[in-house]
């Protein structure tokens, strides 16, 4: 936003909560025009209560502009009933279709009230979108050259999200997502969020005492063959990030990333590891 | 240009022709900081004598920009020797990768001289890309998911262009434009460039008296399972368009492509039309 010269302010919320709901409806009584907001949060691993903040924005009239990268397809978000005015996402996320392209939503009220004329750019424009598709649309409906190879991947990944069916899928985010965290909390983590914040998504966690992040990460490589990430920002070096999205979401990922965490929970002395491991397989086995 | 709110000074040609150099010479002698041109202009299928236009400008100061879409890789362009400060191209053309990435080339010169507060925008913003390589280096050196596959892809095209080497694909390109012009004339077709700034990456052409362009074009795709582009803009309805770039600048793909125009041209009285597709086949033969 401020790249395209916007006057932006900022409410600021410590590490894995959601924004005070009172400072946003200040600014919205304050004439701010639009509210951007992060659905889901993967540094910390946390969901905002995206319903209650986009609420607080509609209610004054300000747009509301959502990143979804990380929840289309596999947390709910239903952008018409809670008011969301444009919201983007991801191909390779919770979609499970090759990277390269970013669904995307904008309201037809958002649509109305916005004149092209103050919209810079030309590639990043729906507006050149619209008018190519409008001038150009017997012969060739889109400004770029589309990467159909990718359309075609990201067309069959649809396919498969209708075929499980969008509910169907976001619950098996949820059971996957609580199993992770049980079996987390069971290998002696901690989490970076509270429990209601928790994403269904992608699990960011600190290690038991005596086991590091970093080393862990490398050792998950060299020793499994399992990739996972860091943590981002000021929680750099102190836990771990696990993706259960998309196909990741599933019985057979949770029981191969779990089991070769207890054993380095093991060795730094937690005990029960196994079973809790056995836990969350049951739990994970309702996903399907 | 526009859409980023510049002042844009147009210099008309007329189709198929190259633009006025003392024209242009006019405009950067004023003081026109940048002049914008296409290197390879398909409607027409003309190739622009870019080193004469870009020395006019570099000689009085002005940036040179290039749409080099449908040439990179297909036809000479040493940007660093013509002195041309930024050019665009496009994967699917003559580099024959999927569609998905445009190649751009800037000099050092521009990126010094221009003041990144002055850019628009966050995405297509090569700005942007720069601080993240410094910022995330270690981490994630592109501000967006890269789309992976299109750049393996991508990457293996490029080493395809490797083994072939650059000066030998350029000339391939050269002999099979000639052989399609060859034989696009023996067939009764006229050119809306003169042979001079003819493009070796695309031709597009007039039928002969008694074939109808659009009518063509429905036939080959339908007797023929050959898919070609009609004219644009002023020319529509007018001529064919051939590509013959990438993997199709090939003796195979012009004996198919002329084989099948000759049925067309005979029907209309052209005579000598097998005579004149031999004759272009054998010249394309010598690009192996």
């Amino acid at each position: 936003l401020r790249a395209h010269h916007l006057d932006v302010e900022t409410v600021r919320a410590n590490w894995g909560e959601p924004p005070d709901l009172d400072e946003v409806e200040r600014l919205v009584r304050r004439g701010v025009k639009c509210l951007a907001v992060i659905h889901n949060e993967t540094s910390t691993g946390m969901t905002n209560p995206l319903k209650e903040i986009a609420k607080v924005a509609t209610e004054h009239g300000a747009w509301v502009l959502v990143d979804a990268v990380s929840s289309i397809g596999g947390i709910t978000l239903p952008c018409d009933a809670w008011g969301i005015d444009a919201c983007f996402g991801a191909s390779q996320k919770c979609l499970a279709a090759p990277p390269g392209i970013a669904p995307i939503t904008v309201s037809k009220r958002l649509l109305d009230e916005v004149d092209p004329a103050t919209v810079d750019g030309w590639y990043v424009n729906l507006f050149t979108w619209n008018r190519i598709r409008k001038e150009w649309g017997d012969w060739h409906p889109q400004p770029t050259t589309i990467s159909s190879n990718i359309m075609y991947a990201f067309h069959r990944a649809l396919q498969l999200v209708h075929e499980e069916g969008l509910e169907n899928r976001i619950r098996r985010h949820e059971i996957v997502g609580r199993a992770y965290r049980e079996g987390l909390a069971g290998l002696g983590y901690s989490f970076f969020t509270k429990p209601e914040y928790a994403s269904n998504t992608v699990s960011s966690a600190k290690p038991p005492k005596g086991v590091d992040a970093p080393d862990l990460i490398a050792r998950l490589k060299k020793d499994h063959n399992i990739f996972i990430a860091g943590t981002l920002g000021p929680m750099r070096g102190q836990g771990i990030r696990i993706g259960h999205l998309g196909t990741q979401a599933a019985k057979s990922y949770l029981e191969t990333m779990l089991t070769a965490l207890a054993g380095y929970s093991k060795k730094a002395g937690v005990t029960g590891a196994e079973a809790a491991v056995d836990r969350a397989v049951q739990l994970a086995a309702k996903a399907g």
